[in-house]
């Protein structure tokens, strides 16, 4: 030890002894550990020679063959080095690291609550029903059912999902025909890849529309070609314009502007599809949710050869169990099949059972006419909140879904002062601009583009996309009182 | 109703008149779902006018609101179509479509046992302590926890497997730089993306080696290089010769040879990945079962900059659950999470509380302790049953894993004839040769290639990939037995 670099084993030495301070049973790890830690640290420089495991088992007042252990697990692991004759010195490679904390900047003034589209009630998800079918799942899944899952989907799943979506949404579906995937998200890359696989370049996208998916066709290495709409849903000849043989649509409930595709529309869009050899991606986001009537049929039900139908638990359950399911024309099932293997070897088994457990006893049934029920009355309660303090706002789509479109009345203008004052009084709201598409197809609120309240509509009116679904009826009353207080402070709420 | 397609409506009847005798309750959906089927079917033609709602209501007995209701929602669906004056017709459009069932062949004669390696033991999945900690979770997760995950995956998860790594495979983690994925499988899909993405043309990878990583690569856009490898690991040379600027390695128990890298060795590739700028991924699919000693530390340790290190509780807990990590250097986090985002948004919410919570509870490592107890027995007993059945057997590579090569004396080839014997008694074998690389990166043993039995060793002498782990010792035992019965019909079997 008569060496250079005495001076950093002795700093090393502090980190060793509790190591030999601790119980018999867990010495031997503790110290290889410790050891491990100061050459990681730099607290035993390279080069630096060890005492010999004698001395050094002598020193700690441990057993020399724990010594021995921890200098061979770390000779093999690389961090010590060591020849007959010059015995055991740290060697060069292993090098001080330290993995630096991510910080990530804490936003100030974040609204408490808000309208901000996209999210259902948690507090709807059936936490007794799905921990029982947990337990049932457990108690009678085969071993063989803990092993690699197919790629399709568990065939009890699929059977079920085709079951409720014939049943449900007028979807053509055999078990054949049905992926499992973890959500419309997925959906979306596993048939971007697909279609960029089969020469396809660019894939039309409403315009306004959701614009998480042009994010995920660009993951896939394709373009989004951003279609305009109009009243009856796509224009055709826009489509046709635009070059693609592919679109992603809303037709039962269109997001964000919350129209309902015509009858007309649709067969032009699948007159547009058989010409073009073409492909409609249907996102059934949310059409289980319809109040005023029995929600319309899927597209997909009128031509599942030029349809590929997508939807998910996440509206009706929870959009944390990463839980959808696609049903695709035949000729594409096998190549989207070999991509969600390549890209996750397929869904967890376990969740897939105990969804398909919770659909065939009908629970599941019974969650969406819960969920069916609560979000009518909320829908009721914004609507009606919005008459009472705003007066003469416009409520456009039809009665479905978990958001409405409102465009207040001219004098409740600009709309980036209105949301800015929301904002300050704590409420989160989102214009409907934001969902227009750039002209690169990229959309309006993506993170690098301005910021939301700078997206005003052209004439400054406030047109706001309003997500209600995870708000109860009193809390969306307070909110919306809340931002009437806020647009004229000082004065008392409008119009009561 | 004097036209000349009353013959297709007459044909209709008999689905309707069901729904007309069913419960009050469900008879306006039965209806609907009728007349939907009618038309998909093509019982009612195209262009087949249909009888007023009146008429039709007489016709079956209902109320005529449930009547006009199937209409109107098969109008908005597109299956029939109206005009004022002229009453309601099958439009169309809809077409007739039957998904056609997908035949799969039936394999004949498919082994009832085998040693193929890969699965572990789904028997030791601990049902009871899996299923209290979903309950335990479900009791306290907030609703908050139900929503759209991290894409990195849960706090709380990438910190105890953060803890669990460091604790156990001397990995440098910090929770900032975990992420969690669905296994290796996703976190090689996961890298290759993002080497591809940064300009990476194809990745190195051990010959022989795991097949299924090569066709990832493909599948994200890169190609396979084969690089052979020596007694102490990837041949640096070679790898340096490839052009490859990342590789795709198993340093603590190559699959299939078996070995562990030797030190020396790990250094050279981590000085080939700083002279390279290149990255290392380190596949630790079965580090944590080592029977001699205490399991070598993960190569990820020695430099965590250069090496991006994959795992799973594929082995340890079931494949089926889909749930592994990445520690990945810093610089890559933010564009893998990104991939990962894009991918699946994250992994399910639930399964990874329920993670975190058994590996903090010390679940995990029970479970660990669990397996490591079985798998030793079983490879116990494989290696005892090889010596007496097939003497001179040498059994190569490190204690540890799942599996060991074994080298059969020259005198029980060739090796064709010998696996075709063994298929014959009902126990599947999988030769080392299969894990060879072709010229092109593609694996030996692909399906396009030619069957297993083809691919023995030049010199014919058989040489085995065995996997034991799913298998108890008895199991085990009898199967080398049935082997060696097989190969010698009719006579006693081998040396007893």
């Amino acid at each position: 030890m008569a060496d250079s670099r005495t001076t950093s084993w002795t700093a090393a030495w502090e980190l060793l002894l509790p190591a030999a301070a601790a119980p018999p049973r867990r010495r031997g790890r503790m110290l290889q550990s410790a050891l491990r830690e100061a050459v990681r640290s730099g607290r035993i420089a390279a080069g630096t020679r060890l005492p010999s495991s004698r001395e050094l088992a002598a020193d700690l007042g441990v057993s020399r063959g724990l010594v021995t252990d921890a200098y061979e697990q770390l000779t093999a692991e690389g961090y010590l080095s060591s020849s007959r004759g010059s015995g055991t010195w740290v060697s060069g490679a292993a090098q001080a690291t330290v993995v630096r904390e991510h910080k990530r900047p804490v936003s100030d003034g974040v609204p408490e609550t808000g309208f901000l589209p996209g999210t259902p009630d948690l507090s709807l998800f059936p936490r007794a029903a799905w921990s029982a079918a947990h337990r049932r799942v457990l108690a009678r899944v085969p071993h063989s059912g803990l092993g690699y899952p197919d790629p399709r989907g568990l065939p009890e799943l699929r059977a079920a999902v085709a079951g409720l979506l014939t049943r449900r949404r007028g979807v053509v579906a055999a078990p054949e025909s049905v992926v499992i995937c973890s959500g419309v998200a997925q959906a979306m890359t596993l048939l971007g890849f697909t279609l960029a696989g089969l020469g396809h370049r660019a894939v039309a996208v409403e315009d306004p529309g959701s614009p998480e998916h042009t994010a995920l066709l660009l993951a896939a290495g394709l373009t989004a070609a951003p279609v305009p709409l109009n009243a009856e849903g796509l224009s055709p000849a826009a489509l046709a314009a635009s070059g693609a043989r592919a679109a992603q649509l809303t037709p039962c409930h269109q997001f964000p502007s919350g129209i309902a595709y015509s009858a007309r529309r649709r067969f032009e869009l699948l007159e547009w599809a058989r010409a073009a050899d073409g492909l409609l991606v249907e996102d059934d986001y949310d059409g289980d949710f319809r109040y005023d009537r029995a929600p319309v049929g899927a597209l997909q039900g009128l031509d599942p050869a030029r349809v590929a139908y997508t939807g998910s638990v996440s509206k009706s359950l929870a959009p944390g169990l990463r839980l959808g399911w696609m049903v695709i024309p035949e000729q594409l099932v096998d190549l989207v099949v070999e991509r969600k293997r390549t890209m996750d070897l397929g869904n967890p088994a376990l969740d897939q059972a105990l969804l398909a457990e919770f659909i065939e006893r009908g629970d599941y049934d019974r969650q969406l006419r819960r969920c069916q029920r609560a979000y009518r009355e909320r829908r009721d309660a914004l609507v009606a909140a919005l008459a009472e303090h705003f007066p003469g706002t416009e409520v456009t789509g039809i009665a479905a879904g978990l958001h409405v479109i409102a465009r207040l009345p001219r004098r409740y203008g600009p709309q980036a002062r209105f949301l800015e004052r929301a904002a300050q009084a704590g409420v989160a709201l989102r214009p409907l601009a934001d969902y227009a598409c750039r002209p690169d197809g990229s959309p309006a609120h993506s993170p690098a583009h301005a910021p939301a309240g700078a997206c005003a509509g052209d004439d400054g009116q406030v047109h706001l996309v309003m997500g209600y679904a995870h708000l109860s009826p009193a809390r969306i009353a307070r909110a919306v009182a809340l931002i009437a207080d806020a647009r004229a402070p000082g004065l008392p709420a409008t119009s009561r």
